[in-house]
């Protein structure tokens, strides 16, 4: 278990699109308690409703660590950020990185936080051990996210069902996979970090068994149809053994994430493909539903393209930002 | 690239099963002039056809490296190895391990070693940088085994088809993805020991553009219908583009390995599901043919079993060790 010092300084670097500071954004919507202000580079085109601090303002204001709420190609830190980060171990914030390259692995940070008793924690350390996974059916019920791309809305939707649950009176956990959800959670495992080999295991691990009516909302990664990160994904659904799978889509993108030269999947293949899949660890695994990102649609198609994509599918689909209520319905139905 | 010193004693540890030591009967069996003897502690029952020998008659018959040949559970170095590993560096034998965990993190090996001067090669060591998987079609041909269960074939057909292509005159490279197949070719990528997000990009490097009737012969891992190692299977399946793939099987496993709950999955599910994730990356993949292992069955009814799975499948169904001439030839027919 990690713990993570808040409130928080969210840094968004040099992002030029919504995509490149989803973390920051994210731990803004679900936990704003904790953020107390954004801080950022001159060429960053990405705004948060918080006020742009300076780190001597933000650490007078009880800012307790420095969040890098942003990412750069192949995950790794930009070298135009170090003196922030210098700056932020300096004035006595401590820093939180999701990302994968190492924060502790950079001699001037490690030698200033060293200096100053400051923590830098890097959320994708790989040196807990884990275990082999053994596909051992588990009490409890559980359910994961997927996914047609990266990127695509399922920690969004995890955290919308989880709330919904709660608020219905429903025994549920949120688990989170990656960097954000745990920020927002304070544990979970960052699934696409650990050894190719402890990918199931790990994800048996953050899903143990619990009680029978208990569920598990469990954060989905990447997707089975990355060519990039497909290993992540699988190791993801075995590790489950999802009683339940909700499938999230974002229909006006062409293309998948970082790929140009993949077209998006058909919701039909993924589907088919995911069930297949699931089923190989439990047999019972079903699919509530699509959950479909409309923001980037015409406010008067949504509803349209909402129910274009149950025609197609035979399936339930929401958009969890206007309405998760039949997705929840579904679930109590199976509890 | 790693160099690995030879010729090699090789250490048996306590393994009472065959599939326990198949690292070092792959290497007697594949390198065979590499490997001077062998060496086990009393509890172990499997035998090589090599000379049981003390670590000093090694040293004096010119042994370069101990290599761990045989497995124990969850990939650990067993406690009772300890003493013969540390004699092994005292009378100057370098060590070579493949196992998950580490011979370098046991500081009673790594002073010794430090001491003499002798190295501690860990095969599966992560620290080398990897890219993300891009997808990107690559020039030259590419084979890749896939399997319905682990260790079951995947390296000995590829070492199979590698040898017979050479023979052939068709220019073609054996691409290994674990232990036993990097000490057999002297380079490679442990798969399963890369970090989760890297899969994909691991299996890209490990099998480059090339020229184009060039074959690189890609050695398979687990199987993507493996509760435990899925992610991995279907990483590598995804990264290396396979143009074809080979299935291989073991008509008379009962239930996965490891996993005495999960029944063997059919031939044509496997199949199916293989050939969808297969053509998300090359969707010109096709099958040619099923590597049946039939070691196990009666000698008289081999022929019988190898014609039901060929009607079954539709496919050529052939045993490498008896014949592994048709499916060279519908390699050739590729070309």
């Amino acid at each position: 278990m990690i713990d993570l010092p808040s409130p928080y300084l969210l840094f968004l670097g040099n992002a030029t699109d919504e995509l490149a500071a989803k973390t920051a954004k994210a731990l803004f919507e679900w936990a704003p308690e904790k953020c107390l202000g954004q801080i950022s580079l001159p060429e960053c085109t990405v705004k948060l409703s918080l006020p742009e601090l300076s780190i001597q303002r933000a650490r007078s204001m009880g800012a307790a660590s420095l969040v890098i709420g942003c990412t750069a190609p192949g995950g790794s830190i930009h070298p135009s950020w170090h003196p922030i980060l210098l700056d932020a171990l300096k004035e006595g914030l401590h820093l939180i990185n999701g990302l994968h390259e190492q924060l502790a692995s950079i001699p001037i940070l490690a030698s200033e936080a060293a200096k100053t008793n400051k923590q830098i924690i890097d959320l994708r350390q790989t040196s807990t051990p884990l275990p082999i996974g053994k596909g051992l059916k588990r009490q409890g019920k559980r359910l994961l996210t997927v996914g047609t791309d990266c990127s695509i809305g399922k920690m969004y939707t995890s955290l919308c069902l989880y709330h919904a649950l709660k608020e219905a009176g429903v025994k549920s956990s949120f688990r989170a996979t990656g960097q954000t959800g745990m920020m927002i959670a304070g544990s979970g495992v960052a699934i696409d970090a650990v050894i190719a080999d402890f990918i199931a295991g790990a994800a048996e691990q953050l899903s143990p068994g619990n009680e029978p009516e208990h569920w598990d909302i469990i954060e989905g990664q990447g997707s089975i149809m990355h060519p990039s990160f497909s290993g992540v994904s699988l190791g993801l659904l075995h590790g489950s053994q999802p009683d339940a799978i909700v499938l999230c889509h974002e229909p006006t993108r062409t293309h998948m994430r970082g790929l140009s030269h993949y077209p998006m999947p058909s919701l039909q293949e993924c589907l088919d493909l995911s069930l297949s899949l699931a089923r190989i660890t439990n047999p019972e695994a079903s699919c509530l539903g699509i959950s479909v990102n409309t923001s980037r649609l015409n406010p008067e198609s949504r509803k349209e393209v909402l129910q274009q994509i149950a025609d197609e599918t035979g399936l339930l689909a929401v958009d969890p930002k206007l309405d998760i209520t039949p997705l929840t319905e579904r679930i109590h139905s199976l509890c």
